[in-house]
């Protein structure tokens, strides 16, 4: 199978994706392959265009097309209230769930010594600047029940505890070791309503 | 989440491709979406390139850079030993086992009432061209052992046999009711050493 390099190379890239095994990797290319025009070209587009589009908000972390986010720009949600998150793909599984009214804050990450992610790697400031330039209520720690979630939430309570806001945490429905983005809507909003002072 | 289009439509795209639901087509665009330079561009150019460099060999039905495709134009393999698939992927399959010398052809598909596959659809006319140019000794049929892959198989055979060529069948190796895409490499190595005369 010599000569064929850019179909090679498709099938690596697919591979790298998580979530995507060889198998799979394979199977996506050659669904790509036997519709080159209608399917690959498209899908190549749509990656361009996102790659060029997409930005971090600098005030809440979240990946969107503008800066601030959506979810910062829009008037109607409670920017009093904010939701810490330990990634974007948990901003998303809250959002699909629509359980939170307020803003976010994705700190890109849990503290771990395993990993190597301390205090300084984690997207903090921008949630400690909003509380000090005033107008927050509300602080919701939406971390994993893992060691990590729980080591994170406590050096955050800490942080947080010299300012005059409440703090809360999810509670009731998030498993013991369970990652907060495979949980389903129901106990989503469960989680958020029953948050209790963290 | 409004506002943020170009980021659904790369979720949503992802998220046809066979082998990914919902849950890892995000995890795959949050992949790419966090890396838009170093992972997401290169694998949009690399779609565009397959999109663009992608033939269908004329001579066997293979998906390759060059037209005959690079099995076919090699003069190492014997092209009087015909390896009969039902698809580019099972023909993967095989190469990667490595346990064919001979070259290929692909059906596009098996007989099928319930898809309304019916011979016409089936790409078996190079296949009769090349028997008839001379050449061929021998026709292996590899299909799965389904009922669509045994009834094309027997169709196949009511063909091929006014020729005066060897016409064999994987045998021992294929599980009843199974594809042949996701056989192990001895599995294969096994069915195509154990054909036997169909
Ligand atoms: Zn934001
Ligand atoms: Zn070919």
């Amino acid at each position: 199978m010599s000569g064929r390099g850019e179909i090679d190379r498709l099938v690596t890239l697919l591979g790298r994706l998580p979530g995507l095994g060889p198998r799979s990797a394979r199977r996506a290319a050659l669904a790509l392959l036997r519709q080159p025009h209608a399917r690959m070209l498209p899908l190549a587009q749509a990656m361009e265009q996102a790659a060029r589009a997409v930005r971090t908000c600098s005030t809440c972390g979240n990946l969107d097309t503008t800066d601030p986010c959506a979810i910062c720009a829009d008037p109607t949600r409670d920017a009093g209230l904010v939701c810490v998150v330990e990634n974007v793909g948990d901003l998303w599984a809250l959002e699909r769930a629509g359980v939170h009214r307020g803003v976010y804050q994705v700190l890109g990450g849990t503290l771990s010594a395993l990993s190597g992610i301390g205090p300084d790697d984690l997207n903090v400031q921008p949630l400690l600047d909003r509380i000090a330039q005033g107008g927050v209520r509300e602080v919701i720690l939406a971390l994993g029940a893992t060691v990590e979630g729980a080591t994170t939430m406590h050096w955050l309570h800490e942080r947080l505890a010299r300012f005059d806001i409440k703090i809360s945490r999810v509670g009731q429905g998030v498993p013991v070791g369970g990652a907060l983005d495979v949980l389903d809507d129901g106990t989503l909003a469960a989680a958020i309503m029953a948050r209790r002072p963290a």
